[in-house]
């Protein structure tokens, strides 16, 4: 119980591994950068796939599953991709494993050596673009739009739990359409999911914006994105949806005939989250004890546990409990009775409070005689003396509460922690404290390079919601036709 | 339209395949031995793995995530284990590509060369006992009851859309135990579920029995299965559930230490089903006119189609439908209103057909006029007018009934193509017909390997639900305690 935990003050990055561990929610595996995801932080990732999975299918989209492997020559075919992502992979080459001939267990058997080599996706536009080829011939067989949740794969030198890992899960949504037009509305729309999910159900606050040109996805025309702010004032590249125009209908020949039966290339969108999420809901609301979770996402959402002596003390607690729990459940409230007896209340109310459960309810022989129970919010750290009667109403509102407060809180942080600035010199004292940055910026990648090369710091977007202001760039003094966001990123 | 499909009787394994593609479930992709799942076949995979995850957590079990890669040297760990799975495997050796120098496209680094090959998971045993070693001292930290969905590969030389490819979708669970009886309860257990699912949901009639050790899961002490039987009279293994034993606890050294403190290696199970189940869906019930679907697992159970002249008449009827689709709505039943323009009503009925779906309504001018709808069962192919009036509540009914009917028909075509045989002489020449065969063995390997070499026919399982009768062998004359069942398989 004495096992000492990092504080953020102390070491934010230790901080979070351990907050990692503690919860059970991941750790590092034998193979090189892959996780074991545990079964409570995949509780969590689950939720998050079904609340996102209903989106997708609300907007029209249906799953689909295509390959792991994707022939080396595939991801050749268009110029920019390959360069973004035909680098760092794992090479599939061989199929056979034989026993060694000094018994000392098995060998790569060399005749199996493949004519090609496989490459475990990356992410799968090349793959999936060699089907669409197939299915469409004319203008009737478009939109397609279809997602698939999926395990990729990309070899990181660096890697650190959920937010950059060899392998991870995600989901990659694959769009054909007839339109310019109608694809950037369907890149918009997602971009509009994904905020819609990180701030309701997150409760996590993001920037949405346009990627600049040396930020974009590699085959991209467009890659808008949402940026959240961590507790460190790092930014978190949180789901992005690229407008991909016509470059993978072009690099994998893919041509529809329209109404007049012209022959024209189609139009393509992606976009995708992954279980990088969960790193951004840990950093965005966690503290030194460990997880905070918004109710929307808690795998349980309320806890309770009996304070008691005696065995009878024990079973009117639990019958009090039982009535409580069934109440809970019709509100569709997740709940777990701890009534284990192996660990004392104040065991259990620290591994509560590490796993970030929302709302705790205690109750002890006091609390019964006096129909009350003491309900403390994992939020707050808050704790109050409840009247037993209506308790579920009760804890039906806290939940609201809470989920609205963590988004609250962390806008504020996010607004305490965002500053406008024009004077590079300041800038570059400024980002080693943290934060975003609304800063003029001149439009060029060589003006971004100097920046990121003097100070780490990178345009984390172009945003959307804030007003067009003409401005001289902090570093040339060129003209600017507007502020950007400057961040250090995850 | 015309094109012409083959019939089960003229080409039963060209009907299979005419059918997949036919009904959109999947295609072969160009990676040899993987498939796409299409929009519609993930659709039923999708309504199968929901159902069976309720199953599973119902039964205490959680999700987790374990890495896609296994180092070479695990499957090595446990003797039996890498006999059976280290052989035909995807071999990961390298991490890294780069541009050729002539211009080309990219080629593999050879210096990304990993110091020990990696293998893409055929089943994850080997790398969750490695896990598990580390998760486990105390009989406190038992049972470990965890599920796992996943993609694995193992390289197929022969591959056959759902029924056997390279790369396929399954769940595996692992669960780790205190005793010997719990584990075995478990094993036990996770059969009746997935007989349940079989027979309740996908409506295909299942034997429940024992493996003998030739066809033993390669590690298992004990391996339990469902056996169903395809129209062919073939037999199709639906799921497997292994009682492992200690031998992966001792392969990696997992002990606990029980209440009185003693170390004990930790008793396992695992069992899995995969996309193999839309293979077994496919061949129980669908005939020559495509896909028929139990409504448990279609993704729309009912279809309507206006019939119309003019747009006056399609208003009428899309307003009568709008009424009834929301009555289904609100009794949990999918629906899809098809209204294209594009499409004759001949067409879609024939499409639907194609697609399995349980029922069609189809409305045209005069059923407007008489209160009336056509409806459709796919599974009989019987057609009745009813009241519009009530037509709700006669769907509910019907599916209901095509739920039932098509398990009985299925009971009842097994039981006709069930036989029992003392006979060998006898017996090779039935087998060539297809059906299974209830007959005598001595409980040899040699016996049994003999039968499969002149015959091709296995032993499918030792069943548990037929009484046991003692008698002699049908080859060798030698005593058997009990009939067991033989059958050519997939």
């Amino acid at each position: 119980m004495a096992q000492k935990y990092a504080t953020r003050e102390e070491d934010y990055s230790k901080w979070y591994n351990d907050l990692v561990y503690r919860a059970d929610l991941a750790e590092h595996s034998d193979v090189r950068g892959c996780m074991v995801i545990k079964p409570y932080g995949y509780a969590i990732w689950e939720k998050m796939r079904e609340i996102l999975d209903v989106k997708f299918k609300e907007t029209g989209h249906s799953n689909a599953y295509f390959p792991l492997f994707i022939p080396k020559s595939y991801l050749s075919k268009e110029a920019s991709h390959v360069d973004g992502f035909a680098k760092e992979c794992a090479v599939v080459t061989h199929y056979r494993l034989k026993n060694a001939e000094d018994g000392s267990g098995v060998v790569v058997d060399p005749e199996s050596k493949l004519e090609e080599e496989l490459i475990v996706r990356p992410t799968s536009e090349t793959i999936i673009w060699n089907s669409y080829k197939n299915w469409i011939q004319s203008y009737r067989d478009l939109p397609i739009l279809i997602n698939q949740w999926a395990n990729v794969v990309r070899w990181e030198m660096k890697t650190r739990l959920f937010l950059r890992t060899t392998e991870f899960l995600w989901q990659e949504g694959h769009t054909a359409h007839a339109t310019k037009q109608e694809a950037i509305a369907e890149t918009e729309q997602m971009l509009n999911v994904y905020a819609d999910f990180a701030e309701n159900y997150m409760a996590m606050p993001v920037i949405k914006g346009r990627k600049t040109a040396n930020e974009r996805f590699a085959g991209a025309d467009d890659t808008l994105c949402i940026e959240a702010m961590m507790q460190d004032g790092k930014a978190l590249q949180a789901g992005t949806s690229h407008f991909l125009g016509q470059n993978f209908a072009k690099a994998f020949e893919v041509k529809f005939a329209d109404k007049e039966g012209k022959l024209e290339y189609v139009w393509a969108t992606s976009w995708g989250v992954s279980t990088r999420l969960m790193g951004a809901l840990i950093m965005t609301h966690s503290d030194d004890e460990g997880l905070v979770l918004p109710p929307a996402l808690a795998p349980i959402q309320v806890v309770a546990v009996p304070i008691y002596r005696s065995q009878e003390e024990l079973d009117s607690i639990t019958t009090k409990i039982k009535n409580l729990a069934a109440k809970l459940k019709s509100k569709g409230i997740s709940f777990k009775y701890d009534d284990d007896e192996n660990h004392r209340p104040g065991w259990k109310f620290a591994e509560y409070e590490a796993k970030g459960v929302p709302v705790r309810v205690a109750m002890g022989p006091r609390d019964l005689e006096n129909g009350k129970a003491e309900v403390a919010r994992r939020d707050t750290k808050t704790k109050e003396v409840v009247d037993f009667e209506g308790l579920d109403s009760y804890i039906e509102q806290l939940l609201n509460e809470i989920q609205s407060n963590l988004l609250n809180k962390a806008k504020a942080f996010r607004q305490e922690n965002t500053k406008t600035i024009d004077s590079y010199e300041e800038f570059k004292k400024e980002i080693e404290k943290g934060g975003f940055f609304l800063a003029h910026w001149d439009g060029t990648s060589e003006t971004e390079d100097k920046i990121k090369e003097e100070t780490k710091a990178t345009i984390r977007c172009i945003p959307f919601d804030i007003p067009l202001e003409e401005g001289v760039c902090m570093v040339t003094g060129k003209p600017s036709k507007g502020r950007v966001i400057f961040a250090k990123a995850y």
